[in-house]
C-alpha cells in the first residue's frame, strides 16, 4: 500500500498522467488468466523513456512494487499486482521510430503492437513473423519470450530481438545489443531481460529483426482420422527438414467452436493447419512432400485458402478458437496450459494428456504449435471443483512433458503459475543463479515482485 | 602463484592429471591471438564432471584463478593465464553422449570438436551447422558464442544450443534449457553462459540443434572487379531473403596466399564463395537468382565445385587463407580483426578500411562471412612498430563499425583485447550489469579473471 505521502508525491511529479481511481486500477489489475485480479495502487501512463527512468527511481528509492503493463494478454498472471504498487502502463509508447529496410531491422518503442507493426510494414514489403494469437505489445512479447505460430520457422522473441533498452534499477537506461545480425561482445544482456518477465526492468526500446514477405504464400487445412495421426504427421515434416512457415492442430472441440461463432463450415475433425513461404516453386515442392506425408498417416482434403482473404479467414479461425470455446459453455473460464517437448515426444504427450482429459469429462479442446512441440489444452470450468479438477491435469501435463524431457512453458512464461514447476525443470542451483541475478541487478526486489520466483 | 601447500593439496586431489611441468604449462598459455604466453601454475586434464565440480570447488575456496582450456584457438586471449591459476583442460571429456536423430539433437561433452561431431553424424544424414574454421571444441565455440561460414544460414551458438550444464562456484552444478525446440521458463541462464568466455563457470554438457543434411548442395566461387562490387552482390543476395548457406569474401591478397600454398590455381580477383543448401529445384532456383544479382555487381565466372571433393577443396581454401597468408611473409604473425556492420553499412566499412590498410602500405588478406555483416581483415606483422601500425588500423577499424550502428566483434569475442571497446559498444550501465552478474555468480572473481572487462 501507498503511503498518503507518496501518493501525492507521486502526483506532484506525474500529474494527471498518474490514475488512483478504482476502475482504471482494476483493468489493470487483470489479465487473462484465470487469477482473481489485484489492481495496483496507482497506474502511470507513461510517455517518454525519462518517465520510465523517474519511475524506476522513485520505487526503487521508496521500496514500491513497479509493474509494467502492456496489453494484459498475459495467460500466467504476469502484470498482477500482488503486493500492491505502481502500474507503469507503457502503451502510449507506441512509436515505430526506424524502419530500416535495406538491413530488415525495425526500432519500436514497446507499446507498439504486433499488428500495429505489421500494418506500417505492409508497403515495404517487409513482416514481423512472430504472432502469439493475441495482439500484444512488443514489449510484453518480449518480456514473455512470446512465439506462437509462425516461431516454427522464424524463432520465438529470443531469436528476433537485436537490441534493447531497458530501464534497471536503482535508476539507469541500459543498451544491449547492436544492430548487427551477430555479435559476440561481452554478456548476452539482451537474452536475459527477453523472458525476464519484467522482473529485471522495463524495456524501452527494441530494435527487431524483420523477414522479405515471401514471394508466394499458400495456406491449407488437411483433416485427419485422429489426433495422434496428425501429430504424426507434423513430426515427419519437422524430421525431414522442410521449411514449414506454420504447423498447426487444432482438434475437433475447437473446430465445432470456432464453426459455432463464425458458421466457418469446417469439417469437424482434427487438423493441421499448414503455412507455406517462399518462392512459388519452393512453395509448390513443399507443398506436394507436405501432402505426401500427410497423406502416409491418413490425411485427406487439403483445403486450400487461395486468396489472402481464404487465408485470413483460416488463421482467424485458428486465433478465435479461444475466445469461441469460451462460448460454447456459458459463464465459463478457461484454464489454459502450456508444455513443449521434443518433436519425438510429442505424439505420446499428447495422447496420454487427452486420454486423461477424456477420462475426467471436463469441457476441453486443443490448439497446439506442433512444429515446435509445444501444445495448450484449454480446460473450459465454471467453478471452484472443476478448476480443481483442471489443475490437477495441468499439473500431470506438466509433469509429463518434464519426463519426456521438455518444458513446463512452451510461450507463455512463468508468471505466478508455474513457479513451482520452474524449480523442478531448471533445479535449485539454477533457481537460485536466477535470484542471484535479481539480487543483483534489483536490490530492493522491486521490479514486477513475486513473478519468475517468489521474493526471497 | 601457488603456494607449495597449494601445489601439494592439488597433486594429492587429482594425482597423475595434474602437470605442474614448464613444457605443459607452457602449450596451455597460448592461443592463436598475438600476445606472448602467460603460463598456468597448474594443469589439470579433467575427464569427469565431478572432477570439474572439485576443481572449481578449490578454486574458490583457495581464491585461485581457473581458466579453462580446449583447442586453444582463441584469437582474442582468452586462455592466457594473465593471473596465474589452474588451467582446466577440457579436451578428454570429448564423449558424444547421446544423439537424438528424431529431435535432431545431440548431447555432448565440451571437449568433443565440431569435426568430431560431424564426422559422427554424417551416418544419420545429420550435421551441425557451426563452423568457425578452426577444429575448436564446442565447449569453447559455446564459450564465445562463435559462429563462422554457416551462421548466415544456420545461426550462432546463441540459436544452436538448446540445453547445457555448467559447474559455477561455489561448486554446483547447473542445469539451463530443455531438450524442447523452444522454452518460457524463467531466466535464460543458457545464453548467459554462451558467449560468458569461462568468467561465470565451466560448461561439461551441451545438447546442441542438429540439421539434416540438404539434399541438394552446391557451392561455386564467382569472381568480382572489386571488392566493393562483391561485397554489394551480397548486400542485394541478403536483402532479397534468398535463404543462401554460406556467402563469404576473399580478397585479392587471400587468393594469392591460397594459390601459393596450395597449387589451386584460382583467378587471383576478389571473389565471394557461395553455398546452397535445399532440395534439387531450390538449389536450382537459388543459383539462378544469385547468379542474376551477381552478373548486376560485374560477378564473372561462377566456378561450379559439383562434387563432395571440390566443394571440401574450396571451403578449404578459405579455411586455409589465414596460414596460408602468414606463409606468404616469413617469420611474420597476424593481427586479425573482427567486426560486424548492419548489412546495409558493409560496403562503406570494408570500403574506407582497405583504403587506411592500403594507405599504411602494411600486407594484409581480407576474409568474411559478409552475409552477416562480419569481415576480418589479417594484418601480416613482423615487429613492434608494425603492430602499432596495425593496431592503430584495427581500432580505426572498430571505431568506424560502433559509429556504423555495428559490433566491436562478430565472433572472436572480447577476450583481453576489446574490453575497452565493449565499454564503448555497450556503455556503462550495461558493463556494470555484467560485472555485478559476475560478481553475484563468482563472489571471489576465480573464473577466468580479467577476461571480458578487468577484475573490479
Amino acid at each position: 500500500m501507498l503511503t498518503e505521502a507518496q501518493r501525492q508525491d507521486l502526483q506532484q511529479r506525474f500529474g494527471e498522467r498518474l490514475s488512483l481511481s478504482a476502475s482504471v486500477r482494476e483493468a489493470h489489475g487483470r489479465d487473462e488468466s484465470f487469477y482473481p485480479p489485484a489492481p495496483p495502487d496507482a497506474v502511470l501512463m507513461a510517455e517518454t523513456e525519462a518517465e520510465v527512468l523517474a519511475a524506476v527511481a522513485w520505487c526503487h528509492r521508496e521500496r514500491v512494487p513497479l509493474i509494467p503493463f502492456g496489453a494484459g494478454t498475459s495467460l500466467e498472471g504476469h502484470v498482477l499486482a500482488v503486493h500492491g504498487g505502481l502500474c507503469l502502463d507503457l502503451t502510449r509508447m507506441d512509436a515505430i521510430l526506424r524502419i530500416d529496410a535495406a538491413d530488415l531491422t525495425v526500432t519500436v518503442q514497446p507499446g507498439v503492437t504486433r499488428e500495429q507493426l505489421n500494418a506500417q510494414l505492409r508497403d515495404q514489403g517487409l513482416f514481423f513473423p512472430i504472432d502469439p494469437g493475441a495482439n500484444a505489445t512488443l514489449g510484453g512479447m518480449a518480456g514473455t519470450r512470446a512465439s506462437g505460430t509462425n516461431a516454427v520457422r522464424y524463432g520465438t522473441m529470443r531469436e528476433n530481438v537485436l537490441m534493447l533498452r531497458a530501464v534497471l534499477p536503482p535508476g539507469q537506461v541500459l543498451r544491449c545489443g547492436s544492430r548487427a545480425r551477430k555479435s559476440s561482445a561481452g554478456y548476452d544482456l539482451a537474452r536475459l531481460l527477453v523472458g525476464s518477465e519484467g522482473t529485471l526492468g522495463v524495456i524501452t526500446e527494441l530494435t527487431l529483426k524483420l523477414h522479405p514477405l515471401p514471394e508466394q504464400v499458400a495456406a491449407a487445412s488437411v483433416q485427419f482420422p485422429s489426433i495422434a495421426a496428425a501429430v504424426q504427421a507434423c513430426i515427419t515434416v519437422i524430421q525431414s527438414g522442410i521449411p514449414i512457415a506454420r504447423c498447426e492442430l487444432i482438434d475437433a472441440n475447437a473446430v465445432r467452436a470456432v464453426n459455432a461463432a463464425d458458421h466457418l463450415g469446417l469439417p469437424e475433425s482434427p487438423m493441421l493447419l499448414l503455412e507455406f513461404h517462399g518462392s512459388p516453386l519452393g512453395v509448390r515442392e513443399q507443398v506436394e512432400r507436405v501432402q505426401a506425408l500427410a497423406a502416409e498417416q491418413g490425411g485427406t482434403r487439403f483445403d486450400w485458402a487461395a486468396t489472402p482473404e481464404a487465408r485470413s479467414r483460416l488463421w482467424q479461425a485458428r486465433h478465435r478458437a479461444y475466445w469461441s470455446a469460451i462460448q460454447t459453455r456459458p459463464g465459463c473460464r478457461c484454464l489454459t496450459t502450456d508444455v513443449c517437448v521434443p518433436i519425438s515426444r510429442l505424439a505420446e504427450c499428447v495422447d496420454q494428456t487427452l486420454a486423461e482429459a477424456e477420462a475426467e469429462g471436463l469441457p476441453y479442446f486443443v490448439v497446439g504449435h506442433v512444429g515446435d512441440g509445444n501444445f495448450h489444452v484449454g480446460f473450459l470450468i465454471v467453478d471452484a471443483a472443476e478448476r480443481e479438477q483442471a489443475q490437477a491435469l495441468s499439473d500431470r501435463m506438466v509433469q509429463r512433458a518434464l519426463r519426456l524431457d521438455g518444458s513446463c512453458s512452451g510461450e507463455h512464461g512463468i508468471g505466478l503459475h508455474k513457479q513451482a514447476y520452474l524449480l523442478q525443470e531448471a533445479g535449485e542451483p539454477a533457481l537460485a543463479a536466477m535470484r542471484a541475478i535479481k539480487a543483483a541487478l534489483d536490490p530492493h526486489g522491486v521490479m514486477n515482485p513475486g513473478k519468475v520466483f517468489a521474493a526471497s
